[in-house]
């Protein structure tokens, strides 16, 4: 093979045909669920594990269950290129899976044609992206990091199963964790390819987009307290409705990061009422705010009036209330020179290189405490993801996978 | 045992500890559970077998697991005394057992007296007016009144079991339901007695009150579709949330039903989000309108207004609606002469007879299409139901169940 002249197809098809191989692995027949420390976790790992000895990689797997595709290079320094193959709940197949295919199709690439970098490859394949199992998240990128909190072994999932359970569970010993952290001297750089899970790039009509921050976010936990009751004997006024409540925070939520006129997001996608029942007023109901921005300033500002307004709609409606925070990332800058090799990878394979933010969290949030991260964005359909719906065409994948081989070939640890 | 002199504390000491050993018959141990042909549904039956039996009644089980302690009479009319044994999730004990109870102490009175009435005395346990488990309700007062329609036994519950075959798994057999009935010729009145679940005879200073009616009810089931989308990437504006839709829906109810001063009261206690997560846009939601009134026009344009203005919330935020009606029961009005038996029973007992609307459903509005229905309410601390602090004296119970024993000497079919 030729590293001067690419198979851009062939590539995308490629790339098409593995990612759709990983969407068969689900835990459920109808449906995309692979969530972290899953048997699905334990089958795409081993698939992906295939893949990369196929593609001539020496492949190890950490304590998270991090699969690892190596390729020697002839200095100590190593580039990482990762992303995850844990999926959201009735997922799109290319959220994740298409930076680890794409790693794995560079590393090839170079590994084929035998030809030495100055540097090792070390294709990640993650697997707590989406949060989906604990409602804490990043574990596998934290470790890689060396930013692991020991704490975090004692979450437990819906089921009541402890971090630190399922890791046993998946046949590995939480005490392996610290082994996983690369060195800051070995770990020159993180770079990831993703679909870009917005409009952006369609709108603009670009197949290829560099990123230049992942979004800060907060997760607030707001919990109302109200009382239980009776649907037909207790007067309207004389009620402490919790789920009410929680319904105006939901618009509250949702109008003031309106307001702020694209500068904040925020959603609630969720809302916990036990005992519900339909002849019942709510006693109690927690709901999570996702808020996220570019801007570190404006998404406190915007916690702050969220906060203040919820207190009134509590005071007003007579329920307890606790808002408790229990996911807080600051804006991550992607590293200026990586952007700048992003961008002329882009324009090495015909397109023009374009910055966008990104409003999704990445895996680079975590890798960023190790060494600096770079991501490369890939157009997706409508801007759709966390939807069966998602989609990246395979000629758009094939470009993303031959400008992360251009941007290997010009990268200097 | 003189029937002219009660003893009224005994009375409401043996009432207090029946429906006490009955509360400790739960699927949960930390709360009250128990709901239709469930395992717990089975202990309490067998329990009522044996204080039936205790209080020398013909004990018989029909088809749907209803518990009947017959008492016979001279005459082939019956007096049908009834409440039900099924609960909510994390229920107070004494909605439905106090009737049921009650129900017993009385018959027992007259078969220990020895003494012959002109009507037999038929003591009903049913068990599905709470609706905890099936979507549609009240199918063993149906069954008894002749009623039940046979398309409800393909209705599932949340594990996807039919009717149908919970009514196997129980040991029963769905053709026999139509033996369940009662002939129009044998039912003379069908009379309950039931905590009030509401604050007016607390607030009256009263322990009993005569009932005039039940509200009408209806179960709107509001499903809205949006798009599913990336909490981080997809534009406020460009949004399709369906939860957000559903919080306007719940605001608007409530908002609706304080409107109409007292006459109609609507809840949403209970809100569906397929594949909820945090960090994703609400695809769909399902939410159930419960709505009451003893006013049936009331009700009617209640219904006509929410439904036009859930139109209106659905097109402002482009989403898809489909309302659908999955309970709708007429108000049921007590007969007269039953209410007149009431009142002058409370009057026997000491009390002085007021009379109120029932807000909440109850088993007589399915056997309001048998016979003349008649119910006596029993105060409750604060007027809370539906909730482990429901709370009613062993004072009042003694009360009610001596003014039960009144009106059935009194009782002319």
């Amino acid at each position: 093979m030729n590293p001067g002249s690419l198979d851009i197809p062939s590539l995308g098809a490629r790339a098409e045909h593995m990612i759709k191989t990983l969407a068969s692995v689900s835990a459920e027949s109808n449906r995309l669920v692979r969530t972290f420390l899953s048997p699905e976790h334990r089958d795409a790992a081993d698939l992906i594990t295939r893949w990369m000895q196929d593609a001539e990689l020496e492949v190890s797997e950490d304590a998270l269950g991090t699969v690892r595709g190596h390729w020697a290079g002839t200095g100590k320094k190593r580039l990482l290129i990762g992303s995850h193959i844990d999926t959201v709940v009735d997922a799109g197949m290319f959220d994740g899976p298409l930076g680890v295919v794409a790693g794995i199709l560079a590393a090839e690439h170079f590994a084929q044609a035998g030809r030495k970098l100055g540097f090792g490859i070390d294709v990640l394949a993650f697997a707590d992206e989406e949060g989906a199992r604990y409602p804490v998240t990043l574990h596998s990128s934290l470790a890689a990091a060396g930013a692991f909190t020991f704490t975090s072994l004692e979450v437990a999932d819906a089921d009541g199963v402890t971090l630190r359970e399922a890791i046993t569970r998946f046949g590995k010993n939480a005490a392996d964790i610290p082994a996983a952290a690369y060195s800051r001297d070995t770990a020159a750089a993180y770079v990831e390819v993703h679909i870009e899970q917005g409009p952006v790039l369609e709108h603009r009509n670009q197949p290829l987009g560099v990123v230049s921050s992942i979004a800060g976010q907060t997760h607030l936990n707001v919990e109302l307290l109200g009382e239980a009751g009776h649907a037909g004997t207790v007067p309207m006024l004389l009620r402490r409705d919790a789920l009410a409540g929680g319904a105006e925070v939901i618009l509250l939520a949702e109008r003031l990061a309106r307001e702020t006129r694209g500068e904040v997001v925020a959603t609630v996608g969720h809302i916990n009422i036990p005992a519900a029942a339909s002849n019942v007023i709510a006693g109690n109901v927690a709901l999570i705010v996702d808020i996220r921005s570019g801007s570190d300033q404006a998404r406190l500002q915007f916690i702050e009036r969220l906060k203040a307004e919820t207190r009134s709609i509590a005071e007003k409606r007579h329920l307890g209330l606790l808002v408790t925070t229990t996911r807080d990332a600051a804006m991550t800058p992607c590293n200026p020179v990586l952007q700048e090799g992003f961008a002329a990878a882009v324009t090495a394979v015909g397109g023009q290189p374009m910055y966008l933010a990104s409003g999704a969290g990445h895996d680079g949030t975590a890798m960023a405490k190790l060494c600096p991260i770079g991501m490369l964005f890939v157009r997706c359909r409508g801007g759709v993801s966390h939807n069966p719906a998602e989609y990246a065409s395979p000629s758009d994948m094939g470009l993303a996978v031959a400008a992360l081989i251009k941007f290997i070939e010009g990268f200097m640890p």
